[in-house]
């Protein structure tokens, strides 16, 4: 589901921040020569991301290591399961480790979490988005796991979606010349998404044109009183501080979608170790 | 103090991450003349890291916004103080924002948790290390930030330092044939670290030449008997599931070093807005 | 328009593939401290367009050069006018010369033709569409130069738009099984546009409820018909073996879009010299 | 015939290009599971070229699609003739079959013309040339077409061959200069290529040593005199305005060679189609 | 033991510099369709080192290319012996040709001088080391070269030691200052080895706390007296314009390593041909 | 003379490679705020080349180092004179010491080591060239320190020069068939040069139409021979184990060129200090 040219690329990346002039521990302490097997084991629940990715950074480095058990991403895992089991040797298993774990611990911290706020809305309208608030450089990856936690996608980057948020209102002099300039600039194949902040400012949007509107920071009764007002001529998303605490409350206003940042930008990396076994 | 042809590489790199083919909202809405000024707002309590990195993000976009006023790396924050102002053309500003922030919100919750640390461990004699448990890619970013917050960096990658770990010992068949190994193939110029899970290995690592040891996942009584028995001979360090409602016990123990995983692969992003302010 | 990592990567990829180990003809023939002016001269009829692209390629190459006179972008040229005047060392014009008429030259040749379709379905409500049929790797410059001419982009590329083709339709067994399938996987922020080939295919999009429709290959007959069956719902997009001899009728037929793949896929370069003279 | 690592790289670039953050088409209305066979079908006459990089541009998406018929470089091909056949996964021929049609169609399309300008010269002793007004980045697949068309390439780039050019010796001050400074800066085991505007610059040309020149939009007739004064001693090249409707009648001159910027400044692609057939 | 990633990237830079837009030769005097053998030959003495290099770099060209007889690095060749024999596409083989020798004699020629370096300190304590004086872009196989003849690589680079050199020294303001302020700034697990000049630079450094001294251009005689001034305490490093004619004095001073810049900066090639037969 | 691109992505390389993530020592060591001034002095009599790398180096890594003085290339060097003067950050000046003088030193022992061939040939016709025989992904500075040393540069390349060594004869099944091969293939504005080995291969080649010839390790006396019958029809090269001891004797058999592999394979590093002077 990501492409693959992504992928590689984040992983060579990866692996050369790690490996740079070579690992000098396993180097002075192997002779190359061990092969063995490695375990990699959740220590707490979670829900697994990034599996392809984690076995992806030890082929890269050693095509001749072997998988011989992989769970599926998407799956909810209890503690001590076991995630994946691989082997070949035991130098490049070392070496490729940590990099592998960076990756899967993080992309199953996202995946966690994201179906934490999927249960917490379940029964409601609502959908789960992500925003562009992802770390630098690893964005796929990071809106992959979110997809895998059953959250839908907003758009990837600034080129895939229109979406007037307030300092493009401040900048263009208001809601309504925001959207008309948009409108003579693109094609009516695109959807125009605008951030509003008030009653009145949904009032605007909708009289100007919008495709969709983002509530952003408005209280639930405000929220509430948006969705009525819209009537489901439009799109609806809330965003802004949302929290496990405060996500069901939001949902239950009726809104189409919530978009929570700290699904990606404060991610809890899910714990996982790789044990490895010597072949004897 | 991280090398600018990094910096300037991942800046790049989130640039065309985010813009791609370009910035369609941004393009829709303005008519690329507008200029304004913007700040960057604390929005809680925080350390500030990575402002370096906020500034030159926007000139690579674009080397004719001036910064007008700039607050330095390591300030203790209050909530609402202003971080940075800026000004120039507002389509650049509208492009680049989200990427700059990405970066700062990151660094700066990285350096305010390791302040946290140091601050929980102040009076004793341990200093907090981090790890290479960062985000894969952002790896001189991450570090930087620790050193910041008041943190030492432990190695930064596979090539520059010997760290047997774990792992490394069950492949090379225990303790002792993995240190003398190491010695045999590296140069005495470097030293060997060695991570111990109890008393026995500490002595085993010792007998064997260890420069220093790494006590894994040990009790605090434990610790302090490694620390009465190695007496100062070699440096400690302290490591597995710290926390910073455990960290002073452990750094009271008379560990010389405690490395936390967490400051850099569980980060809470620092809450940063940036406000735009159009030209009248 | 295009952002400027793209534009300076694809100059510099051009400049290196027609420079390589060096200019052997310049560097033989010149002693490297000859300055004086040249001239770019248009030697037809044309739209301009590329012209930063032309000076960015001078200025990769040799910063010092100077450009004492430049016509903006879209300005319609009568032949032998004078495009572009700049000075400086004869050495770095002449081995920037190629590579920058060579952009500027497809470049133009691209707006020019726009603006001849736009100039033939004047009066109607259509507009002229690009498509994806761009020369590998220039995407962003064609596409800037069809905008340059008057055209409006379609989607960049597979990344920011949804757009349903026969093919899709072929592998998942019909129109509506496609569109519904890809309602429920993506947000209702983005537009679903199919592509259709009769009246039938028609009816059977809007009844699975297409955002968009684009009539392939259809006579002006089926089109008038469709135009009218859709009464203006979702926006209709004309396609296929579009001619400037038949651009007309298309038009005429009450289509909102008529997108032309010849914009780019066939370009006739726009004919344009550079003229040197030495400083005495 | 094209270095594999140019070829590789320009796929892939291309790939990306198009591709970026992924095919949100396929991905929201295929399973990613179906399979089947496509069909590239040449819509009009053509000389063929480029299958190779039709083929590595799939394959380099997925290496488990299979080519079960595929015709072979400058084969002569009739409307309605199938090209290719392939089969393997949907999701990956439709994701690439785009950037796989932009190479072949642009690389065709050269070939075709360079036929067209080979037969219109057949029975002379003239040579089709082509230039370096090739599409930037392409150039290696754009020189490749030609000599698959049946035509020479010229030097491939500034790099690989001395013609000293009218903007040459305005900047050395005359013809006789700029051959003397290059006789004495490069050795004598490669040729040097003066281009002349009539025959008294021929003649100067020849006196200062010129080992082959180029007629710059000369009459057919101060051609032919050219010709008769040179008699065999250097090789000669025409150039200049040339078009299918001019060129025998520039080979009847007698010139070795002519060159014909518009091969590939000016390409019209090749019409070919790729029909899917979903397997049942 | 190099890491595959920095060999391939090397590779396939020296072959693009080498190959560029195509090897004209070998494309206008054979098919492509002429297959045969080729043996690399020693024409001197020598150590081999680099045959992996010399390998890949025709399998990274043509991967269907065999080798049916490859001697292991570090053996000790005589002139006229066969180091490797292969067969395939001769086409390949000669575009690679002079690529793979270029490795192949520069890294058997470093191994070669650093066991002759090795040979003239044998029976006393001391080791060979290299430096960073090595060929820009090449480090990682010289140094793999200096391993292959019997040394010891000093560090990699500036990241993966701390050295302090004269320059620092003078830039600090002394020796113990420079040292201070280094044990403040490192973690303890980092060794710091520091450049004296005489006895009195080793009495302040020693009494700074260094944790290795490296003796700069001292006499043997001075040598000596540092070494029983040291003691054992530190490891010892002689460094400055050691050579094969005064290398045994400096070993026989009882130090443990000298350095040995010329490794690296002042590579005499080894002499090596590959000598082609056409299969008949 | 050697194209901006490439030089600025070798100083990049080289100094990424050294610097990794960060010069530790100087990091370590100084504020980052002290200034001073260095001198780059030769210890050896030499021929300056690569002075304008040297200085890029440092300006790449910090553009507010200044020179404040700088001999030029190609000037003949007296031991103890000072080529360079520099002051800035000292840390900037640490950093990139090493890099800097590892171009310097190569390069300026290639110029000088070609000043020795071309003097000790001088009065006859031979001009010395050198050879592919480079250190991989240096080609470009290695061919530009021949030039200053006096030299002339062979072809940069397998692209820029039709060559027919003794492997390409083998897999051409003699000189007659692979002379003919080419000039089929080749337009005749290119030389076709040919190895020989003897008498009777040079007449074959002169029959068979070379357009220049390399004479392969053949005697004084076979060389003489074969330019009295070459009769100056074509440029004359002798190439083959070429040293300082013989390259006289070779020139005065009337060769026009000898070819000297040893000038860029087997290089002495020039000798060249850094001393640095802290600003009081």
């Amino acid at each position: 589901m990501i492409p693959e040219h992504m992928v590689h690329r984040l992983i060579r990346c990866a692996l050369e921040e790690d490996i740079g002039a070579g690992d000098v521990t396993t180097a002075a302490v192997l002779t190359g020569q061990e092969s063995g097997t490695a375990r990699a084991v959740a220590k707490a629940d979670m829900v697994l991301a990034g599996i392809d990715v984690f076995r992806q950074t030890f082929l890269l480095l050693d095509p001749d290591i072997k998988f011989t058990h992989c769970l599926e991403d998407g799956r909810a895992i209890k503690s001590r399961e076991i995630l994946a089991e691989l082997s070949g040797k035991l130098a490049s298993i070392l070496t490729a480790e940590r990099t592998a774990l960076n990756f899967l611990q993080r992309m199953s911290g996202i995946a966690t979490m994201t179906r934490q706020y999927m249960a917490a809305v379940s029964g409601t309208r609502a959908r789960i988005l992500d925003t562009r608030k992802t770390v630098p450089g690893l964005r796929s990856l990071d809106k992959y796991a979110v997809r895998v936690g059953g959250g839908l996608n907003h758009r990837f980057a600034l080129y895939d979606g229109v979406l007037i948020k307030d300092n493009h209102i401040t900048a263009a002099g208001g809601i309504t010349p925001a959207i008309q300039r948009a409108r003579q600039k693109i094609s009516r194949t695109l959807k125009i998404e605008v951030e509003v902040r008030n009653i009145g400012e949904v009032r605007e949007a909708l009289a100007a044109g919008a495709d969709a509107v983002m509530l952003d920071n408005m209280s639930p009764e405000a929220m509430s009183e948006a969705v009525r007002l819209i009537g489901g001529k439009v799109p609806i998303e809330a965003s802004g501080n949302v929290t496990l605490a405060n996500v069901r409350q939001i949902a239950e206003t009726g809104v189409d979608y919530i978009s929570v940042g700290a699904l990606t930008h404060s991610v809890t990396s899910a714990d996982i170790s790789l044990l490895v076994s010597a072949r004897t």
